[in-house]
């Protein structure tokens, strides 16, 4: 008997169900519906047609060879049905039949389904600010949006922009407005930082100096109150929470970034299951609660595989892997999709993020014990030319010394994804501190250093946690040094302790370390001293000089004066 | 009572296990001791060195800090002595005494020993070749030999040089030779291909290729038989296999890079068990037959995850690794190192190759059922401005499903390395096929396609093991297709295809994959029909819809034309 598959939604994973079920199954009868004329594209890759780097909006929804993925690409290229302009309204389960409505006239109809897909995605929230309605205020919604907002770029009518939420697409899209159109852009975040859900406090502040050092200005705590304009001019103005004349924010243009919803109103009213973020619930075959339904992608909650506990990760990625663990159990062959580890990469003009597993603060949500170390070192051999300063935080739990999570940046971006994928996939099969110091990963002089940051991240968290290591975290040390509740010892070489001196007075000791053995009597007992040195590594050679000397009021402030540099540039000459 | 630690070698290994063990232990007396006065170098920067990247040979024994890793440096530094140009050569198990010779005097000693770590390396093997002692004809055996090298080519006295031996250091002294001197350059292999011991026979034809590129030329199953020369002179030709005259080689320089052998002679004959390739067997902690002597670096064999048998992997990345374990164990806390995987890169000019496991010969001879998938597929999504093409061959075992090895090539070496280094970890996990298939890195359109390149290669792998793809390999379809044995079904665009067709007549058959379902009475169905596409994807569906129309006389080739262009420039227009 003929299968009937319909699949609702044409964007990533709909189409790789269908593609991989019409290869598999030449019989099937697949149908794949989407309100929206324009399918298949890369949603993810907008934010980088807005600024210039794929000219054509068809490059987002075009193959690698250059066909452009249309209803009659699937039809003559993949032997599937695609109809647009065509929403799903209601899911009769017993009957197994889809109530669609047919958006140009309105006309509704019964599709009977053997097995059915959800695909619907996601949609950015519209925060109920007033004046969120108003002409030349965007979300990040799909292609029609994304041509409206580079349309009006090109006309030139915009010179100032107003970004609402500093996650991936506002930042990403605040990038392209700013690098290719030169448009003077703040970004607004209720949160204190920058990519609240995927960085802890250090990586995030280097992200976010590396937007106002690109031109980005960055406003954290703060909120958008109310949006100004008229149907007629379009957005004028934004007030945010700020309340001097500084938080009315002038702009031509404000993009709408703050999160998005998953599209279940539809499934949920049939009577799935949906999680507290509203979006499916799914097994590990991609199954909902109905065992004819499945779903996958922005819709559905996956199971974090760190913390056991459920999220929601709309990334394309994950729903074309979806897309073919769905299509093999409708074929009748099981295949699993077990969660996520959270893998998250960015780029922020020439700088790469990439990040996996729960940042401190999630950890600790979750009932973890977090302990972190953070690590500074060169991507390639440190004598070889074109290397560059790294940062990791590594984070594990102190009771098991299971790893929880990494946080990578730098400016060699595919050097960045290639520390995090080195290890996030190990997560799942409860990677520990020690596993990571022996880690073995691809050596070079031209890609790597013979130890590894990833091993000396691992090394770094192994000593604190034996207590060979006592750390400080700069930002902590910042804040303990400007209340004068700490001194420096410096161990690098007198000469770049100079001007500190000079700045600091007796607040600032320079010892190098190669002297520390012979000048040890010259270091302070009293007060709590921090050492720095150019990545942490000296500072910890010293602090163990000095603890083996007795010394008990010494902290080695983590990743040394390169993290130090990148986190606060007022700590730079 | 004071731990006496005597360790063997000051290179790598050997300074990583003092300091980590002065680190732990304040009171341990430490002795290092090493043949050379030159020590703690990056001996793999050497072809660096030699080719310019690094100017001073004090950039290969400096510290990130730009301290130079002298005895003095480690004793100030450090706390550790290290006595140079001192050998060992014996060892009194029973009385625990090393016994030492001073080289400048030729004194001999002996020292007391409580634990004692054997960290000697390896020394380049020195074909017995006649002539192989004639002036201007080196290995690459330590920072002596790389500034005797760089100092003759300083001079403008190398117009022509013969490299013996295509592994890493051949190929990387190759480049160097090439590249900043525009040295005459040719690489002589005994083997079918480069880079034997890491590359199944596709990659390695790539790297082959991009040497020949980069005007270094390369003789494959060939040896050298004679080096012609006088003292006086210096080498001046050497005489291949090759009994034409094109078979001896004028040159100014002979490089021998054909393996390296470890240092243990010494150790081997105070009865410690060494594996067959003459290097020492170590237990997990690193411990050789002698429970108070420790080993490892070059001249350890370490276990191989995948094959379960014993290797040699001379690399300064596990000899570091390995390092700490050692010092950890001396103090008493349990510390595994567990073997390895292979993981190895290159840069091979503006390429990066990077490999992990086995191939598929080794597979083969280790008992296995290989099975692999060639794919190609850019490095960023594909619309991004910057996206190159890279290559993966994986290899799993028939039977378990399991991942035997990876290999993968590209022209941005950081984008190569994360694709091997995202999966190798895994394989002592017992990662199989389906498990690649949803493998979760880092996505976002700078950095990788939504569907990335290792993701394809397990649903490609998949599909031949399910018997969906029916493959076949670049090299043997050019076999077949010169022999006459194959036509091809050519199903990119027409205007791809033609050349194609002027070229090779009927022989190249062309239908766009489009309009194959329609035009499916032109497919001949009587010979072997061979299906090209750009990078095998379209080529796939294309023999899908074949199959499922009754057609059994169809192979798909592996990567399409991307791997044939880059395996085989003759079929390039």
């Amino acid at each position: 008997m003929t299968k009937r598959i319909i699949i609702v939604g044409a964007v990533a994973l709909g189409p790789k169900v269908a593609c991989r079920l019409r290869r598999l199954d030449p019989q099937a009868d697949i149908t794949v519906i989407d309100r929206d004329n324009l399918i298949s594209y890369g949603g993810c890759g907008i934010p980088y047609y807005v600024g210039g780097d794929i000219a054509d909006i068809e490059g987002l929804y075009s193959t690698s060879s250059h066909a452009i993925r249309d209803p009659e690409f699937f039809k003559t290229c993949k032997g599937i049905q695609i109809i647009p302009r065509v929403e799903a309204i209601g899911i009769d389960r017993k009957e197994r039949k889809l109530e669609i409505q047919y958006l140009d006239d309105g006309r509704k109809e019964a599709l009977a389904y053997d097995k059915l897909v959800i695909a619907t995605g996601a949609t950015p929230f519209r925060p109920p600010i007033p004046g969120a309605d108003l002409p030349r205020v965007f979300t990040v919604s799909n292609l029609h949006s994304a041509k409206d907002i580079k349309d009006i770029l090109a006309k030139g009518q915009v010179g100032k922009a107003v970004v609402i939420g500093a996650g991936a697409i506002g930042i990403e899209m605040a990038e392209a407005l700013t690098d290719l159109w030169g448009v003077d852009t703040t970004i607004i975040e209720m949160a204190d930082q920058v990519l609240p859900a995927a960085l802890g406090k250090h990586v995030s502040k280097i992200a976010e100096n590396q937007l106002e050092k690109n031109g980005v200005k960055v406003m954290l705590s703060q909120r958008v109150l109310q949006i100004n304009g008229s149907p007629a001019s379009g957005v004028t103005s934004v007030e945010t929470s700020v309340d001097t004349a500084e938080g009315v924010l002038d702009c031509d243009l404000v993009v709408m970034s703050a999160g998005v919803r998953p599209n279940t109103q539809f499934a949920a009213e049939a009577g799935l299951a949906v999680g507290s973020s509203g979006a499916l619930l799914v097994d590990r075959c991609m199954r909902t609660t109905d065992p004819h339904i499945y779903a996958g992608g922005d819709c559905v909650e996956l199971r974090n595989l760190v913390s056991g506990e459920n999220m929601t990760m709309p990334l394309g990625s994950l729903a074309n892997r979806q897309g073919r663990i769905i299509a093999n159990n409708i074929h009748g062959r099981a295949s699993q999709f077990k969660g996520t580890v959270g893998t998250f990469c960015i780029k922020i003009f020439d700088m790469g993020i990439a990040t996996a597993g729960l940042t401190a603060t999630q950890a600790k949500a979750n009932g973890f014990d977090p302990i972190h170390a953070i690590v500074a070192q060169h991507d390639r051999a440190h004598f070889y030319p074109d290397s560059r300063m790294m940062f990791i935080t590594l984070i594990a739990d102190a009771k098991t010394r299971k790893i929880l999570g990494i946080e990578a940046v730098g400016n060699q971006g595919d050097a960045i994804k290639a520390r995090v994928d080195a290890i996030a996939p190990l997560f799942q099969t409860g990677l520990n501190v020690d596993d990571v110091c022996v880690l073995e990963t691809g050596y070079a002089p031209p890609y790597a250093s013979a130890m590894d940051i990833i091993n000396n991240a691992g090394n770094a968290l192994d000593n604190i946690l034996e207590k060979q290591n006592i750390p400080i975290d700069v930002m902590e040390f910042i804040e303990q040094f400007k209340a004068k509740e700490t001194r420096v010892l410096d161990v690098r070489d007198a000469i770049e302790a100079a001007p500190f001196i000079e700045r600091y007075k007796d607040r600032w000791i320079s010892i190098p370390q190669p002297e520390l053995r012979d000048r040890i009597a010259e270091v302070p007992k009293d007060t709590l001293l921090c050492l720095l040195c150019g990545t942490g590594a000296r500072s910890y050679e010293s602090q163990i000089i000095l603890t083996q000397n007795g010394f008990t009021n010494t902290k080695n402030i983590q990743g040394g004066y390169a993290v130090l540099a990148a986190v606060a540039p007022e700590f730079t000459f």
